[in-house]
């Protein structure tokens, strides 16, 4: 039926609008009070004590972890948990879902990443935030395998929660949202962690400014995409024969 | 009966004065040592160093976080879990609970947060934290529309785990606990994140002061539940149909 | 049996060692990291810049919390989960269980923590830290009542998790441990949060310092297991009638 | 049949590789982060204020804790969580496990580490980091011991929750990710924490350097494994008799 169809992809919509939203917001709040700190003790003392630390790894972590775990657990009966084109399309090539769907869920994905990020810059002060390799002595071609890795990790993982039915299955949205934070944990120094490339799109697009390395965001995750589900399909060909 | 109706107030009483003791403590234990650092690096070396950061943010937020996923884990078989009048409003609008009940839930929560705001005053040095909109270039319209949406996250993720029975309702202490988390790690610097207003209520009468901005811990968060309300039957209309 | 007897003091023995050698190692480990930059900053630069910052509170209440909830998650089973002797006092007035087994239980737990603090003090350079109402303005008065009514909050967690049965008393370990957590948080800063007499005989007892105030961690924590059996008595009465 | 065979080392060597990967690549984006900022501190203010605090300690707790209860969690079902050869040591000696497979798995799980330390120091530019008793006044003997006990701690809670089976062995990798949490919030400061030979193994030949105690990180988590069992052995012995 057509609201049978219409059903998921609103879903999505507004999860993935709800996941952007408090992720790109509390990772906004973290980054910003930092910024600010700086700025205003150099101003009063002359003296800049850059204290712009591992902490904030930390915090960018849990702001995304946690946000997944969250919205990823609210819609998961009536929903389906799926806020990331990677894992869409990971879920196409290993058959869990069709070519439409994953059309209809892609559109439903971005714009909901777009209304979110809209809605943490409309209610903050702070907006500046792109991704990009952030310096670091990072390079765009290491920072491309670290997309590519950690996306195929998170693939991984998601399949054998969500598509292995299993006794844990249920609460499967506290080891995907911690997945997400565990990559990000790593990422969040050397790429700021996209993973997801309607996440750094929307982020890209309010902040009205695409880097030139844009592409690693779209490219990294989807060749991630690839090799997780060629991985679960070598697992479960090792499994069930 | 008589004792059917005054079990779950009581309930709540007790179950608010326990989260609010909790996360008002542990907020302010944490902000209050920030500042003692601060003062004294400054009376000792005439230079203030301050060191007021995201680590901050990331503790108040598991102050909030954790103390609600401990105090509703407790209630959930005989107390329930509800300690926000907003949670409540937005119960009645879904059709969960009876205007009475809300009535009653409502007193039984603003005196349990006025008790363990008390509480927490009586025990510890620290209490001047009130609740406002806290400068960071955060203006109070874009305070409202944050404690307003976030509140309406909130709701949403209370209804789809609470009132979606599903196998995971028994353990919904943990993703309910981590929705204030989140919220709380995205808007603790910009208006000190209320999203109840019987917390708003009990930190501003125990510092014994109400700033003008104070409405916005109110008519956010009842917004919010009413946009969170409206989502839910939303959801469930396409879902059930 | 004589066997069915040995059994539940010896898994108490094991398990507050276990527990003790975590919890009080990790959060050496934290503050003694703390104390050590301080000192070397001072040294070289002639500035005592005193960064002993909340994440030192955030660690601590970790390194506390996360310890209790692995040890109770192992010792669900064949051990039983009490560590506190707060918590067996409690246990004894809401009738869980006898006389004599809260002696043997207290001996157990005694004997458990002194092993711990003394493989933690055996094994880490670090081993100064005793427990005491530490400064901040915090009154030994104050202190006895934050530890009070702490350990009842704990307690009436404790019994609704444990006592109660239900859906979830399988992963009681996990609300166990993160109400220590968030009581360690709240705690931390004033009194260095016992909450565990055991553990404040057994930190004084490896550093071999009792001070004068030692008493409050004794009566506070046993006094908050009165009010927590208290108060789960009057929550079944309600409930049960 | 030989695929029966292949499967569980294939999944160590995967399920391994996936773990490395993500803890040594997010502990070095925590400890490098903290050097680059001190270092551009000192050079553009000439004063070197050291933050190299606990919240490192804290990173990359969580950087391991959540790396294993992710990977671990996903690994149930098909693969196994046993990354660690000190845990499938133990694991022969309580009798869960066949020689042979101890042989599989240790191999599967060396080269596993091997290539995900190899991914973290291809994909990122930092990889000095190598496993050592790093100064703090910890001496040698106490780091073996320290990894000595925290291993045998980190058994007995694997075998109670993974082998003893109950209700919450579909969720075991929580509680076994949390115990590694938990010890590496202690042992960070003093000896790197490794508790796992094929870690250290893995760190020092991507970082070509064996230091002298590089044998600590194999005796000291061996040791643990055998302690680990005989406490088992103890624990199962006195309960079903």
């Amino acid at each position: 039926s057509a609201k049978g169809w219409a059903i998921q992809p609103l879903g999505k919509f507004i999860g993935t609008c709800m996941y952007m939203y408090l992720a790109i917001g509390g990772v906004d709040a973290i980054s910003y009070s930092a910024s600010s700190v700086c700025l205003s003790s150099i101003r009063s003392n002359h003296q800049s004590v850059i204290v712009h630390l591992h902490s904030s790894s930390l915090g960018q972590a849990f702001a995304f972890g946690i946000a997944l775990t969250v919205t990823a657990w609210a819609s998961f009966r009536i929903l389906g948990a799926m806020f990331n084109p990677a894992i869409a399309l990971s879920s196409l090539i290993t058959g869990h879902i069709s070519v439409p769907k994953f059309v209809l869920y892609f559109i439903s994905q971005l714009l909901g990443a777009m209304l979110g990020a809209a809605l943490a810059r409309g209610t903050t002060p702070s907006s500046e935030r792109i991704l990009q390799v952030n310096g670091n002595n990072e390079s765009i071609a290491r920072g491309f395998f670290l997309e590519f890795f950690l996306t195929a990790i998170v693939c991984v993982v998601y399949h054998m929660i969500a598509h292995e039915k299993n006794r844990s299955t249920f609460m499967m949205a506290l080891p995907y949202g911690l997945s997400i934070f565990s990559a990000y944990l790593f990422a969040t120094r050397y790429t700021n962690a996209a993973l997801n490339p309607v996440h750094a799109f929307a982020t890209s697009l309010s902040a009205r400014w695409f880097p030139r390395q844009h592409w690693i965001f779209w490219f990294g995750p989807l060749c991630g995409a690839i090799l997780g589900a060629a991985l679960h399909i070598l697992l479960r060909y090792m499994d069930y024969d």
